[in-house]
């Protein structure tokens, strides 16, 4: 194996640092964040740091770095309370990927990188709409994290959409069975192939597979 | 697209409800969290909510439920401060589902689902052995998420292992070129398979693969 240590680590190079550390924690989603502002001004973003944080009630939760810079997601989600998360797919990586560059305040991503937009259900945000999972929340918390001045965001579910063929019966979504992409670092994108899917683990029970 | 409002997932049956809102942040990473106690009682737990803070300094962070039953992998990392994340692979799937079983806070799963603990370099806390990607923390901080009682909990990096062969050279690891697995919701575990590499993306500059 090869080992860095901390001082390792903190000697490598910026670019070469960011690329390795941002793959260490393992597979990623990779969303789309939707918003717009009291202007009606749209903006849509990436990002891998999309996170479960409970279903009762239903949060999800991004980390959004360092808002010294222009911030156009963050501001709007501030300003509005309203966003979007949809998740990317085979068919938008490289648009998806393109929203990631330094636009202009009022350039739409959605435009600069001919994603569709779609209003629907009164929701004031836009959502991706060749997205097969389509969420709208609601701003709930904004939580600073003082040990890199980034801010975990965290929305409560107000609308979500969904493919009905992706619906197990039990409530399981069938993600691998559409084109929806993982991700690695900063510019990785995955297709997924179910590996396995076991039963309740219980401590003097075999698993099943599902 | 099939629609659920807030109100639809507030009444859904409490276990389809955590099915289907586990699932929505999209691709999880998969990770097995190695604790031990001041009396050398090793713990070993399954974690899908491991997620990148910062390159510099290092820190991952990890969302650690309601801790009104035993949480032994929390009780540790208060109580020493140090941890261990390591990638689940294909071959320790079952062995790592397994291990989120309710066994008691005075027996190992280390022993109980016969993965092979590892020490090495000084380091308090236990790694797993045949894991292609081992990551040695130290506790930063705990930051509480009252919306739904739940931490998060942040580590920095002091020791990183990797598979030689998984380094770029720019240093991205090629997570899709070892057996490390991806999951959805909260029992089901994915190959990765590359579907794109992007170049950094500029507002007026078309995408490269690399």
């Amino acid at each position: 194996m090869k080992r860095f240590t901390l001082a390792d680590i903190d000697n490598l190079e910026r670019r070469y640092r960011a690329q390795m550390i941002n793959c260490i924690s393992g597979i990623k989603s990779v969303n789309l964040i939707g918003t717009k502002d009291k202007n009606g001004q749209t903006n849509l973003a990436i990002f891998n740091s999309v996170i479960h944080l409970g279903s009762n009630p239903p949060l999800l939760g991004y980390i959004q770095r360092p808002t010294t810079v222009e911030r156009h997601t963050y501001e709007n989600i501030v300003s509005t309370e309203y966003y979007t998360i949809n998740a990317v797919t085979e068919e938008l990586s490289s648009q998806a990927h393109q929203t990631a560059a330094r636009y202009e305040k009022n350039e739409s991503e959605f435009v600069e990188t001919s994603i569709e937009s779609e209003y629907k259900d009164n929701f004031f945000a836009p959502f991706v709409k060749s997205s097969p999972l389509q969420i709208g929340l609601k701003l709930e918390d904004i939580i600073p994290i003082p040990a890199n001045n980034t801010k975990l965001i965290i929305g409560k579910v107000h609308e979500l959409y969904i493919q009905p063929n992706l619906v197990a019966d039990d409530g399981h979504l069938k993600l691998d069975e559409s084109t929806i992409v993982g991700g690695i670092g900063l510019d990785t994108y995955l297709n997924l192939k179910k590996h396995e899917r076991y039963s309740y683990a219980k401590p003097d029970e075999t698993l099943k597979k599902l």
